[in-house]
Parts: C-alpha cells; structure tokens; sequence
C-alpha cells in the first residue's frame, strides 16, 4: 500500500524534511521506501538468531530489545519510543544473525524500510546518506556510554539517570522489564524507589 | 618531522593500500596527515573530561581505557593492541569532554592524527571514508555485543572469551588490569584461573 503523507506523523516528515534537509517536494520519494506496519503487543518485531535486512521507525508505541542467558533469565538492555529505530545493524549491514530479540511492549505503528531502501535513499540524497553517519556516529557513542555506566555506576546512579531521561517511564513499562534493565530483581526495584521517593 | 616509510610498521601500510585500496603512491599523502609520538608506559594518551581532537594508531605497545567511580574505584572497559586506534570519538568529532581515560600500558609508539587530518584525508580519498563508515559500523556493533556480554555472560563465560580472542594477554597485561575488566578482584581472578586450568 503506498503511503500518504496523513499516514506518518508530523515528526517523521519533520525528521527528512528539517532536520536532514531534504526539500518538502521530494518526501513522497521518501516514502514511497517506507511501508506500515502494526506490531501488537508481545509480537517480536526480530528475534535472536535471525538474519533480517528490516529495520523500523516507531510511530507508536514502545518496544524493547533482550536478550536470554544461558540459565533462560532475562536481559533488557534497551527502550525504544517513539521516534526510535528497531533493527540490528550487524543484521542489517552485515547479513549476520542478530544477537538479540525485539519485542513490542505495547501495540506499535511502524514505518518499516529495508537495507535496499535505505542505500537508494543514501545513493539520491547526499543529505540524507551524511546525516546516516552522524547518526550512526551519535548512536556508537551512546552505546559507549551506556557501557560505561553500567560497568561503573550502581544501580540507584543507574536508576536516577533512567527517570531524568524518561520521566513516566513507569507509566508505560512494567515494573518487571525496568528492573531487568538495570539488572536487579523487581521487588529490590520496589524498594529503590519506595527509599528514594520518601526522602 | 616528515614521517617515512620506514617509520611507520608494514602493518599500517597495508592498511591503507590493501585494505583500504588507496594507490601505494599515494601512501606519503597518507603519511603526511600522521606523525610519531612515543607515550610511556603509565603515562596519559588523554583524560576523562578532556577535549581532544587527537587521535592514534597503536604501532607498539598497549594501553587501556578506564573510567573512575564515585568512590574511587577503576573500572578498565577496554584494552587496545598494535593495530589499534586510540581516541574519543565524542570528543574528536562533537568536541565534547571525554568520559573515559587512555593511559599507556607499555611504553607505546603511537601514529598520531587529528580530526583535520581525517576530514583532509576522507575529502581526498573516498574509499578511506568509505572504509572509515564501515569501520565506525563494525565499532559500534562490537561495542553493543560487548554490552550484551558484560550484562548477560558470566565472569567464567567472559574470561573464557577473553583469553580465546587474546591468548596471550596474561602475558602483557597484569592480572589487576584483566581483572577490573572482568569486574572482579584480583584473588577471584586467580582462583578463576586456578580452577578453570587444573580441569
């Protein structure tokens, strides 16, 4: 089904058009490499293992990304929002299996693309093919530091710095999937919070 | 000082006419973008907070990059050998502090270059930005796999990856610093060690 500019949120058209730079005639040719696509809640968008060449914008919803240990627990070990992008890049760039699973935490509209689309967007627009870069760059970065902190922060450091940057986060996570994150058992979660927020 | 060829390791040629097909000569245009600077062992290639557009390829020796805590602890993230690049990418390209420290392990000869000399260089010649985009992507992807293991594997799991992918580090490398890349304390390293190699 070919997508209208009513079918994608103003952030999506604003993201090409000011942000990237490209003129507001050309993001029909934009979206004409994107498809719709609802992913109910629980459904996986990717699953560990698979090799896959999609990736997706998040117009709605939330989704996480996980993965399971050799003794079958659970690792959350990210968020995404809307305005985020699902996918594995060594999945998509490199044809290698992904490491990890991507999971819909509510129902979810995404604006899918594949690897295809994304170089015939990159090969008819420069702007577009350098902000990929600093995006990319930007992302590594964040990884770095997400690393940083978790090897080096402790968990109430680690929680203070999730509710500074997503404040409601607990509106539209489960208790459980949050505590996964930051790598504790929910009920010491439940603790954390009843001491911080009682000072 | 004018570099030669015959400063710099084979290695680092290879690098740029093999890998990244630049033709062999055009290889002093390369080498006038770089030059040599020897760092001690224990001394600083840079330090957490500080804004540095300097970057450089390992020709000899090692060096580790470490973050401090709150109450003073180190926590070593990284080690990086000959072939090795060594900088902050945050701080090359966005010009912000770094958050981590790069001290010299051993004495190091080091190829330094700036972010100048890359812009030069990637304006020059194309497949050296090319190749660069794709490294960044390979970095960045070795950096989320090193978080989903630091989160998911066990320190046994995680030191038996170690060591497989670098069988000699015991050898370089002291037990203090392997460990505080393990998260662990030294004498749980060497009973780890103990039981793991009198199977």
């Amino acid at each position: 089904m070919k997508l209208e500019r009513s079918d994608v949120p103003p952030e999506f058209i604003d993201l090409f058009v000011k942000t990237i730079g490209i003129r507001d005639e050309d993001f029909e040719i934009v979206l004409s490499h994107y498809s719709k696509q609802y992913l109910p809640a629980k459904y996986f968008f990717l699953r560990e293992g698979e090799v896959s060449d999609r990736g997706a914008y998040v117009s709605k919803g939330c989704a996480r990304n996980f993965t399971i240990d050799s003794n079958g627990g659970e690792h959350t070990h990210h968020f995404a929002f809307e305005g985020w992008v699902l996918g594995s890049l060594e999945s998509v760039y490199c044809g290698t299996p992904s490491s990890f699973n991507i999971q819909a935490l509510e129902n979810c509209e995404l604006l899918c693309f594949t690897k295809k689309s994304i170089d015939e967007l990159e090969a008819r627009f420069r702007k577009y093919k350098e902000w990929h870069i600093e995006k990319q760059r930007k992302a590594h970065h964040a990884v770095i530091t997400r690393l940083l902190e978790v090897k080096t922060l402790s968990v109430e450091e680690r929680y203070l710095k999730l509710i500074e940057k997503h404040p409601h986060i607990f509106q539209r996570i489960s208790l459980q999937h949050i505590a996964s994150f930051l790598d504790i058992e929910p009920p010491s979660l439940s603790r954390l919070r009843k001491r911080l927020h009682s000072r």
